[in-house]
């Protein structure tokens, strides 16, 4: 067994948060403070904190922040839900920290409480992905992923890349292709980073890169993550997954999503209803830190799309693999009655 | 008709050639002097100038230079043909001049007017795939494109871009998505420079966007340019297209290849002999002006992918159009024999 390092991107300390400034990696490690609900909104809308698990659980952390600060308990949940649209995790918190308060009232003991729950089961949670998922991975195998869903996207370990940490630890032989995931590059500035740190050999592609490195056959198996699964087990996931899981599905490579149950939206029948965040056109327009495009010219910015259920091999949580995921397997596996 | 505006990515001015540094553009419109064969070689080295036309034109221009010079025409020759490996045109183009000097000798005049008129000639094969190419452009339509393909590729109007200008000259209502193009950003940088001089409405999107609209319905036709093709009618273009290709087959939208007939290379069989250049990996490990990826880390640089005849509706040249193409249809249509 090899030894990881692990990283964690978030630490309370005196009853305040400090979370690692994601837009300054790779480059400076720089913690930043949340101390007002204020702090804990820009953070999230900025992506100074971003990652489906990560912005669920520093939402809990922003409810009890909100509600310590005297703000409206319903105030404070549709500030914070308002932050960003698509990833399900942030609205499964910020219920969880509801409900709380809803059923003991102002108590910031228990808030405090409910916040740290909710981080430690995700570090566990993913513990528990990369047990099940690495047993999917060859003991000798190139792996291609997309964005970071590392350490840094959760409460620590990673979903989808703590399945390739999970794999590392276990001795395989493994070379990550890591897409740089444009705009935002949370590819080739934190995945890279983070595989960097652990020693995993990797490569950084560019995003268009990938089906043709598919078609030379350098590409063993793709693992990513999830910001919504449907109760058909359609998949919300960073931009370029859907087409992703087109190319897989040409080349007959397996295609794993890896996430945690709390990303699982029961409310939802099918991917066409997740509302799909568009960011600023700026984000496309520049790369980085510099301006790229013409300034009159316009950029269309989706962030995330919809990969459907029939291109997945299966969907890795903590609780165990669904195979070729639909609306059955998924409710059986989650002990729910078809409605 | 509406008129456009074209432009010139080179001049002949007092026996010196001067062409658009496209490493500055958009944000600054700089003309470079090239003087010497070291200058020719650096500018096609560097992608001062790129684009398959246009570096065959520029090369063309080089060995008049060289010769000039007084170098052997032999090292001037082998000198320019490393610069970039993959584009047919530039070969061809040196073919064409060191036969003009291997049969009239040491005659700068005839030198000077051959590389003139291999200028001249891709401007009007331009005007030409342009003619032919948007017929195929439905009345009302939302193009999807990749790389520059425009008159900063070619001698003038373009090929790929060429079809979208003469579909635009033609009164067609058309909206083109721009792939910004990684690493070199020639999609962003290039092709909507070209588009926002001429008036033509456009987005930029992230490359890994494309596949995401082609299933939203936002694309109703592709349109690519082309570095080499093979007998069999596989494609050699910037990395992406070969993804793109697939997509457009899954999503069944046309997907077209546009360029003149100096792109076929009637000595290679298929894709699989086409020797695809790796640049280095800082164009991944940074994005135009600044460094994104941690500096240990390590990046794969594809500059080039192949796409097979099977995904092509149909290649675009100045001489017409050939649908489905494989080794018999184009031996056929260039009046060669099959062999």
């Amino acid at each position: 067994m090899r030894k990881l390092k692990d990283i964690k991107p978030l630490e309370l300390k005196d009853d305040v948060l400090y979370v690692i400034n994601q837009l300054k990696l790779p480059h400076e490690l720089v913690w930043e403070k949340l101390e007002t609900l204020a702090d804990y909104e820009k953070a999230i809308k900025d992506m100074i904190v971003r990652g489906a698990p990560l912005i669920g659980i520093v939402g809990a952390y922003g409810f009890y922040t909100g509600i310590k600060e005297g703000i409206d308990y319903i105030q404070v949940y549709e500030r914070l839900k308002q932050t960003r649209p698509t990833a399900v995790n942030l609205f499964w918190a910020l219920d969880r920290m509801k409900s709380i308060y809803e059923k003991y009232g102002n108590d910031l003991n228990l808030l405090l409480k409910e916040a740290k729950r909710i981080e430690v089961e995700d570090y566990h949670a993913n513990r528990s992905i990369g047990g099940y998922g690495e047993v999917l991975i060859p003991k000798k195998a190139n792996i291609l992923t997309h964005c970071n869903t590392g350490a840094l996207a959760t409460a620590g370990w990673g979903t989808a890349l703590g399945i390739i940490r999970s794999a590392f630890e276990n001795d395989k032989d493994i070379t990550v292709y890591v897409d740089e995931t444009r705009p935002y590059l949370q590819g080739s500035r934190l995945t890279a980073w983070e595989l960097l740190r652990e020693g995993i050999p990797h490569y950084i592609i560019t995003d268009s890169s990938a089906g043709f490195l598919m078609k030379k056959g350098m590409i063993d198996v793709i693992v990513v993550g999830a910001d919504r699964i449907t109760l058909n087990g359609d998949v919300a996931n960073k931009i370029g997954t859907y087409s992703l899981s087109i190319l897989a599905k040409h080349h007959n490579i397996p295609f794993y999503v890896a996430a945690p149950s709390s990303s699982l939206d029961f409310n939802l029948e099918s991917g066409d209803e997740i509302p799909i965040e568009e960011r600023n056109e700026d984000e496309v327009k520049n790369c980085h830190c510099c301006k790229v495009a013409p300034q009159q010219s316009h950029a269309l910015n989706y962030s995330f799309d919809i990969t459907p259920a029939d291109n997945i091999t299966a969907i890795i949580t903590e609780k165990g693999i669904i195979e070729k995921p639909n609306k059955e397997k998924i409710l059986k596996f989650f002990g729910r009655k078809l409605s």
